[in-house]
């Protein structure tokens, strides 16, 4: 049986501020990306997030991001590998005091905006990151985008990896997104958006931009937890996977 | 047989600032107590000086403190208890995991500066580290003021603590220290605030300032890791504290 | 003729993060209060949020905070009146920056939140916030809680002040506002706050919450800027003035 | 008569950190680059050192730098000229607000660390700081590397620029300097770097790592303000420099 996992990115309010309506999306997603306070999330909205994601049944991960709070960690920053791992521990073991104070455990690491786009392309960042992982806990799932360096990584380090696609991205011939700043990044139409998630998980497959088909696995889909149709998207891709037989369950059961 | 644990604030230089001489003190202190990136310290600098405490046997303490990197975290700001909850979650959590990967053990919590002192006067504040201590790890040791607050949350609660003392303070009546405003608030004189110390210890008495005895527990007793004569202060006390038949070691052990 | 300046907070967005209605309120106030990076704001928030008001013929004033962005400045810390000159000349020459650049005048200063607070009643702080205001450019305007420190601070060392009154806030016969803590703290209902505003400015009087009339200066008066209520508060208390005859116009005009 | 000006990175301190021996080295320059508190420095520190700046009679600049105090502002962040105008400004200010309450006038800005090196080479960058000083105040003197984007950006909007070259690093054919990468990037003793600097400031010329002879422009000089040998080297090029009959006083004068 077809199964997927949809993930999004949830405990990015900070303070004052906030951002995304977590409690409403989770009941539609399965892993929880939660912020740690370096791009975006504070220690009272790590506690209240996990607490959250541990009432609805999501499976806990983290979700760090560069030291860029006014930059939402967006703005990619020159790092040593040795950083990239240095501030990867410190984040991760920082959801991880919640996790545990709260009686839960954590499922899974996605590295957050431009670290995830960095460590996609550039191997030592990825190796980076996967040895914080498999020295911190060598049962954590990493989140990677599918076929990137980072999903590579860990593989080579022998811990567990998911495949992240993207529902409303499209795709060049060689697997990777179409740059944001290109006119057809995006897929526009909530219907076209999930056929294409359809097919990745069942075919492996996606036709890129350029209209070849390409292969693709599809362990874990990344879904969006703020815009104004955040919510109704992701309640539309969890009923029509469902209906197409596919079981959407957190990637770590 | 008489003993006592040292322990000292470390690991609070950041980026391209240094302070401290870590690597010069640890051999002299058994417990180090590593800040934890709120009020010093970086997640660079953790993981050297988890390193540097583990290669000289010193048990490792995280030292958390209010989110004040420009007053390192020696300016009192009025925070709930459930804010110190967090904070403190938050800190542990992310020196825990350095701990972790490098495959040590926690053995201690001491909050840091204005953080250290509310909690020794304020019950709430109190209960809310302990709490975070007992919720995160119940086999972690709380260092508090000798028969502050802290101390009492933590015995409260059920978590091992260890009353702490100073050598180069003065004592009031209270058991409290002789506040810095005031003349008399410091010893000077290496002697003298050692034989303070070696009477804390083997008689669980101290003067006050005011000339009367007082009752004092000294599990553990504060070394200055900064300053001109903090290494020759810190070999000086080691050297009459064993010469004088106690035994100098971990609280932990 | 009667007058009075409406001011509201602003400029309080960061990054990723947004809060208020700016561009709706501004039509509706005459003296905008901006965030200057340290409790709320960024460069990039100040420099847009400084073109609005002066598309919008708003008078620019700096909002000073403490270095809080996680407590959004309303926390109280402990800090000395030689830091609050400091942090007070650099958030006004930050914005200050942005006011020259685009070509604007700066016409007051107003601390924000916690600084506000303490310095409506602390001496120390109240003098060095008026004396940093007095050296970087004695025609700045102060705000500050009608009958506090701040504003006698401001009028101790020859800058001209501005009395702040709140339209949603009960008094005590002392003439200070009642504790947020307390049931009676705010007065529901739009019509009667903007009663209270309109008799604070013609009669210079308001009733505290004992029954009592005490007398009030009442110069400007704080509008909330976010909030769902906010904008139709602004409107409609803009109208109930002007029909009153009142002249609503910037304090510095 | 042949003239140069000796600039510092100064004010670098932060909190409890101290950074640089600003008292020692400024009698021997003549610009204070003075850090605005994104990579260094904090509002004390920065009212410190406008005040010893103007006792010694060294003419002030600001000093801007990336939002990265842990990096130092030393790591390259990708960052776009509207953000690179925002955080300009901004800094400008705050640093303008301690020299205008303390009297003095501000004569340059000089970008810090990565900011530096990225504008040096980026157009689009160059060009949003030299909009900025041009928009505060366009008789300030814009100083960046002899030859570099930075100083023809300024020199293209019409603001005054300042060449500067470097004492203690090596220059490529196309007047870059050698990546510290590289082994022969520094120049190793007092006498060579010296003669460098001389022969800089009377013949416009240096030779490249590579052999030749390349045409150079030298109106300032960075002087390094911390490191061991910084405070004699400092003494040692001034001697040097007004023996050989060159005029050592501030770029503005």
């Amino acid at each position: 049986m077809y199964r997927v996992d949809l993930n999004c990115d949830l405990g990015e309010s900070f303070g004052a501020y906030k951002i995304g309506v977590d409690e409403d999306i989770l009941p539609f997603v399965t892993s929880a990306n939660i912020a740690c306070g370096f791009h975006a999330g504070d220690p009272t909205v790590m506690r209240k997030t996990v607490d959250l994601a541990l009432k609805n049944g999501v499976a806990i991960g983290a979700h760090p991001g560069l030291p860029d709070l006014n930059g939402f960690g967006r703005r990619d920053m020159v790092i040593s590998p040795q950083e990239a791992y240095d501030l990867v521990i410190y984040q991760i073991g920082a959801l991880a005091g919640f996790v545990k104070a709260q009686g839960g455990t954590m499922q899974h690491v996605k590295p957050h905006g431009a670290l995830y786009n960095m460590a996609a392309k550039n191997k030592g960042l990825a190796e980076a990151i996967a040895e914080a992982m498999y020295k911190i806990d060598p049962t954590l799932i990493l989140f990677g985008l599918s076929g990137g360096e980072l999903v590579k990584a860990g593989e080579k380090i022998g811990i567990k990896t998911a495949h992240e696609v993207f529902a409303d991205r499209t795709y060049q011939p060689d697997g990777s997104l179409t740059p944001r700043s290109q006119p057809d990044a995006l897929i526009a139409g909530h219907e076209k958006a999930v056929a294409q998630v359809v097919r990745m998980v069942r075919e492996g497959k996606v036709t890129s931009q350029q209209g070849t088909d390409i292969a693709i696995q599809a362990d874990t889909v990344c879904i969006h937890g703020d815009g104004p149709e955040a919510l109704a998207f992701a309640r539309h891709i969890r009923e029509v996977l469902e209906r197409a037989g596919i079981c959407v369950q957190s990637i770590g059961k």
